[in-house]
């Protein structure tokens, strides 16, 4: 992708994206851009494409248009356009669209010969040259009167300390033009990273992007990024080191100074044709909404909202549209998805068989969790595992005792409800996968407690960070008689017998 | 929690509140209150109560006080009663002194005995009769100088339907009332519906809260929301149905008609002084402090700031701060979560060991999926997956091949790569823990598939949901011939032979 496109309606801005980018790594937040999702990346370039695309309009039809912008210009500039076709300018049309057909044409071949034939047709320079001459000697200015570039001044302007008083104004805009020529870069960075085996440091590109864009910040520069056709042009040509980019450095040198004040005759509407279709790959992006639509429905419409976001107002409000769009849409599914696991259970099974008879082949439930327990998906874990308490009666007997109880108007709370306490059930909460937790998971953890202690359910908790320990024994009251908190699974269920002795003992007293 | 607090710095919002709680039902926006945790809540509205205590403060020194608003009012309001301490009414300050110790001791004094003696002193309307009747006789207003209340109209407003013209202006602060009058309301409900074992539909409250400030809103009311003290009083007294309310509506209707006239010469410094301790409850949610510092330091800061954000503006722009800071914690903790889990492979080394000797001990590796997969944690789980496959070595034999292979320069094409192939290691990846993703996460699985198979390693998906196979499916170029998708571990498993049998005969015809 090339900031071509980005840079012609968001110019001056590069001492800006130098000073954000410089910031933003000193801010470390080379480590926000897993936020920068492919479809909303995508969307937004196709989206500047498409307003770039816009602007050159009136060029490839050679119509005088006022400049329109703000919210929706987008829609009245080809408002304005149809109301005035009238005023289209045939000449420039019929130029414009032979360009347009002679570059698509060649540069298709070009890419269909490209391994047999390792020369490439420079169709754009050719173009230039031929229009420019062409229009030089039919005089077309004033014969036709077609809009040409004008006078270019030659060579580079003198160096010049940036304006600071503009920043406040384009602060905004910068950002965005910061944000993307990045995420553009390190997209470049990454593959190019893959292919030759080493790895990039998101962070440390931006402090090199900011730095990179101070120089240029002298001579009115546009802010630069990498550019894709041409990192895949050096990649062709076999280029391994940055020695490459200097001889093209140096060529580029040679063409500002000698063949600048040539482009006098070129005519605006070959230029505009060349833009248009150099944006041809951004605007093929297109083609990325049918593999959206089946990989990810939600992901589509993300597309195609940020792109009508973009469409409608700029490149940095689709962006930020997308970004809180998908955070949005990830936070609201969060708390549907599935936070524990039941455990195999046949190993614990098995034991209490061996020792105590197949009575006891439901008494313990392993559950493991299995995410961080955040006020995300906490109430939905609260609501999971009382199904499971709730499921294969592992409460049911005590609940109807109880329910005799209350009953049997209160006279039975010694002897009807103490041999609930001998069939106690026990739940154990593997937390190796509980990462982290905040005051809300905490409070539910210690909810589930409670809730289990009035079900005459045991909960012992294994495999917990010390943090949680912590944060539990503080938050709650926990059973200060029997440990709560366990190192490992098979320490818990040691610990289970003890209980089921007791109460057992206790039993057979009152028996 | 009494509404009374916030409702006394904005005013006049009834219509819009009703509006905008009825519209939030229609968006469903119920289920969204999982977004605002206690922490942000309970930092609110202390932050809320300070704000009302400030406002109170003018009237507690008896100072006469220009009306101080906008972003930072609070620090303004104390700079300007500092400035003119000297201008303090004694007589209304030692009457604000006293009727404060007299509340707070006397409310104390209710709360300790509140289990042995069932009746309790309506302190609040004692010392409300009581300063008045001194204030009439002693005739304050005029030989202290002290403010009274002055005339209250008797009994209700005639009905006069709102004024739409407003609804813009306070659009804004509507939405924070209507927010934070609803979740209020919901924590009381649902403590209620644990209580009488009933459920709430957190939706079905948006809408019964928003109907129930439509009459009130022709009456010029302040806007309705459930009070913690009313609630408690109410269940103390025994009230089980809405009948309860019922005649508590008809004895404030006749205080209203009867009693309203008589509070002329109530002293402002007095109401003021049962303003502020009757927040008290409110403040004292400073002590959650130690709470939140003891169970989660981030929830600690975000109480702090937000508390800081509430004080600095407003109470909406600190809840509005609040649940932004909230989820941009959790979005850049996720990406830290341990996304995946190694499975006991006891059962499946055993069976290699029974059929083929110990050799193909670490052929086989099942790794479950915890977590969703989508752009917050795709990158970790790529890392973590690559981590595991390069651990012991279950890729090393056959890189080592493919490194003498490039040393001898490229000859041994056909005969050292094909043992590897005989070496295939296989992983298993559980999925039934994936219960979403998005592209980028499809994305990452893609890649995991490609970057195993040019280790050698096959790739075989389990428990995968229909969308993520059909995802995959059209995604990436899976290899075609062997099945990549199995409904089970157990499944997966037998597949696995065809391939190892397959490599072995190829091992045997070259040997």
């Amino acid at each position: 992708m090339d900031l071509f496109s980005l840079s012609l309606f968001i110019p001056y801005l590069e001492w800006d994206v130098t000073l954000q980018q410089v910031l933003m790594f000193m801010l470390q937040l080379g480590s926000a851009t897993f936020l920068l999702t492919e479809p909303v990346i995508s969307a937004m370039t196709t989206g500047a494409a498409t307003h770039v695309v816009t602007s050159q309009v009136k060029y490839l039809l050679g119509m005088k248009m006022p400049y329109i912008s703000g919210p929706l210009a987008f829609f009245h500039i080809y408002a304005y356009v149809f109301e005035n076709i009238r005023s289209v300018q045939l000449e420039a049309l019929l130029l414009s669209l032979l360009s347009i057909v002679v570059l698509v044409l060649v540069k298709e071949l070009n890419e269909k010969f490209h391994r047999n034939i390792k020369v490439v047709l420079p169709i754009d320079l050719l173009l230039i040259i031929a229009t420019s001459i062409a229009c030089y000697y039919a005089d077309m200015e004033y014969v036709y009167g077609i809009e040409v570039v004008g006078n270019i001044p030659k060579g580079l302007p003198s160096p010049k300390a940036p304006s600071m008083s503009v920043l406040p104004e384009v602060v905004t805009e910068a950002f965005g033009v910061a944000l993307v020529g990045y995420v553009a870069s390190l997209a470049l960075a990454q593959g190019s990273a893959k292919k030759f085996k080493y790895t990039v440091d998101d962070n440390q590109e931006f402090l090199a992007h900011g730095l990179s864009n101070v120089i240029p910040s002298f001579f009115f520069c546009i802010p630069s990024a990498a550019a894709m056709g041409r990192t895949a042009l050096l990649y062709s040509t076999g280029a391994k080191t940055q020695v490459a980019c200097l001889i093209s450095c140096v060529l580029i040198l040679v063409v500002i100074y000698t063949i600048g004040p040539l482009l006098y005759w070129l005519p605006m509407c070959v230029l505009a044709s060349i833009i248009v279709v150099g944006l041809k790959g951004m605007l093929m992006q297109f083609r990325d909404l049918k593999k959206y639509w089946n990989v990810d429905k939600i992901d589509w419409s993300i597309w195609v909202s940020t792109y009508v976001f973009t469409i409608c107002f700029a490149a940095n409000v689709g962006l930020l549209y997308g970004v809180v769009c998908t955070i949005a849409i990830v936070i609201f599914r969060f708390p549907r998805a599935k936070t524990l696991n039941l455990k195999n259970m046949k190993e614990v099974e098995y034991k209490y068989k061996v020792e105590d008879n197949c009575e006891s082949l439901k008494q313990v439930k392993i559950v493991s969790v299995n995410s961080p327990l955040v006020f995300l998906n906490a109430r939905k874990f609260h609501a999971d595992l009382l199904k499971i308490i709730q499921k294969d009666g592992m409460s049911s007997q005590c609940e109807q005792n109880t329910l005799l109880c209350s009953f049997s108007n209160g006279s039975c709370h010694g002897e009807l409800v103490q041999p609930c306490h001998s069939d106690r059930h026990v739940l154990i909460l593997d937390c190796s996968g509980l990462n982290f937790f905040d005051y809300t998971g905490v409070s539910v953890l210690l909810q589930i407690y409670v809730d289990c202690k009035n079900r005459y359910i045991d909960v012992l908790l294994a495999h917990c960070k010390g943090s949680l320990i912590k944060a539990m024994q503080y938050g709650g009251n926990l059973d200060s008689e029997n440990p709560v908190f366990f190192e490992s699974i098979s320490s818990a269920i040691d610990a289970i017998p003890i209980h089921r002795n007791y109460s057992k003992f206790s039993e057979q007293s009152e028996l």
